[in-house]
């Protein structure tokens, strides 16, 4: 077997020096696999969202013609990155073959079910059929093979939950490991957009670790978000709010806190303009964790030292070690979360 | 006197409910100060670098005219936040006035000389005469008057420095100062951008923290910025490199660490595309701090997710407790600093 980088860029065709994500062009063969490379035979390609909707569009909701263009990516690439969006989604496949250098290194065994957890958009990918699409879930079903590079990371199918559950947990797995990671006994923490997916985890998280003295308070948008999270009880208060409005969102925090603020604030809200109310409603010594993709670097930065805070600002990593693990194990120890999410998303 | 807000809400005139950084025109009547503000004779605009080119080609280099856009952007919002870059800049004046408020809460005197710290894109100001421009320093000197809010950050002109040698290395305090914060003995550290203004900062800070079991490694750009950082003496290695590379730079990292990677890495270069290097060059377990304002948000939380990095990804802010102090400590204690500053900046 020919050795690998870690990162994969021996399959990188063009632009050379470029790591597989930015490049144009990736080599997809999979006849012979490199010594740390992981082939796995694919069962499902779970599209990322803004992905799917767009071909979807392209495509007139046909499906035949939706069949087309997903081709025509994986031709042009050896991956499946939408070429519109930029944004790839994962996979959800079984180990076929594991590299020569790997054995004994890498937990996997041939015959595992596992999740990708890494984008399509940098993973090579041959599609020689694909079986169904459906729409409702932007997952697409197919015959096909993939590689995982050594540095690629995936979560095991666990066998005591139901997989569709395990994959929409898995799906947001970073916020609830990293807000571990984050809160202490005692914290104050306010979680924006807390009624979503990865909110709900979060706030189980948060409590969970800021304890009986510490104050976890949940911003939402919705009515109906807002008595379902109070309905659950991971929070101590939870209020629906516009979060693009600093001034107003700060006086609410203001008087739930005694003027103390937050100690960590997570911003998992996917809209723009929300950076300034994340800073304002944190401790000056507190720390902002933004998971929301629609983040502004600038506004972030500029919007600290413009009102004088000293706040520590961290961009959000949706990969921390044994975030998986940790996510699917909410799951398992909190009856109340594995329901919704079952009604919600499996 | 009328009580103001701490962020200078009080001022904006539209829209309503925004601070006064977004705001599209804040109050500038300085005839009568709210009670919690600070009122400046200004005496020097310190225009962003962006904005003043800005302008300066728009006016086709010509003094009056830039003289016609100035008045024009103040009429117009009540602050000097250039309405094609957004950009600000800052400014030097004398304290006239000091708010019933923060009378035995500042430790500004009236007659204290201050640069605020605080962009002018949200800094009510009232030009009544242009009497200089200075294009080669982006500076404009006037009769008018500002407000600093009681959130405003500045620094007190010292009298032991030259002024321009001051006020160009203010310009950059928060790198310094937040490089003090995150360097711990024995730390290598890695300075993207290093031969600049504020690399060549982070450089001597980072080295003082290191120490000498640590290592400092600085990255520059041009043959002429690496000779000169080389001869400054503050890192262990000195080498150029286009930071866009992420497998090239990753190469002399490992050789330079014996594989073990920067326990820090600070980016200061003001380039796009320097993300995934930033990641890869840095431990599992390390920091990237992004000065940079060309980082982009989600360029660095996809990067890290895509690789597998556990990295923590802090976004830069400009300003922390001391900073300014921390900073014009820099320049008194070293005299190669002293010397380069005054040699390129003042």
């Amino acid at each position: 077997m020919k050795k690998g980088n870690k990162y994969g860029t021996h399959r990188v065709i063009e632009p050379k020096g470029v790591l597989p994500q930015p490049a144009n062009k990736i080599d997809n063969n999979m006849d012979e696999i490199y010594d740390n490379e992981i082939l796995i035979d694919v069962q499902t390609l779970n599209i990322d969202s803004a992905s799917f909707t767009d071909i979807s569009a392209r495509a007139g909701g046909d499906h035949e013609k939706i069949k087309e263009i997903m081709f025509e990516i994986v031709a042009t690439q050896g991956k499946h990155r939408n070429p519109w969006t930029g944004s790839g989604g994962m996979l959800l496949g079984t180990v076929e073959r594991i590299g020569d250098a790997l054995v004994g290194k890498t937990d996997l065994k041939i015959g595992d079910k596992i999740a990708t957890l890494v984008s399509l958009s940098l993973t090579p990918l041959r599609i020689d059929n694909i079986k169904e699409i459906r729409d409702e879930v932007d997952q697409v079903d197919i015959d096909g093979k993939a590689i995982l590079f050594e540095s690629g990371i995936y979560a095991r199918i666990p066998a005591d939950l139901p997989e569709k559950l395990a994959l929409s947990a898995l799906d947001v797995a970073g916020a609830p490991a990293q807000t571990a990671k984050l809160v202490k006994p005692g914290d104050t923490v306010v979680i924006i957009g807390a009624g979503g997916k990865s909110g709900m985890l979060c706030c189980y998280e948060a409590k969970k670790r800021a304890g009986i003295t510490g104050k976890v308070i949940g911003i939402t948008h919705s009515q109906k978000s807002t008595d379902r999270l109070t309905t659950l009880g991971f929070c101590d208060h939870v209020f629906p709010a516009d979060a693009t409005q600093p001034v107003a969102v700060l006086e609410k925090i203001e008087a739930l806190t005694s003027g103390q603020l937050a100690d960590v604030t997570i911003n998992n809200v996917n809209i723009s303009d929300t950076e300034m109310t994340s800073i304002l409603i944190t401790k000056d010594t507190g720390v902002v964790y933004f998971f929301s993709m629609a983040t502004s670097f600038t506004k972030a930065a500029l919007g600290a030292e413009g009102v004088g805070s000293d706040v520590t600002m961290i961009v959000g990593n949706g990969y921390t070690r044994g975030h998986a693990e940790i996510t699917l194990q909410l799951l398992r120890e909190s009856e109340k979360l594995r329901n919704i999410f079952t009604e919600l998303y499996a």
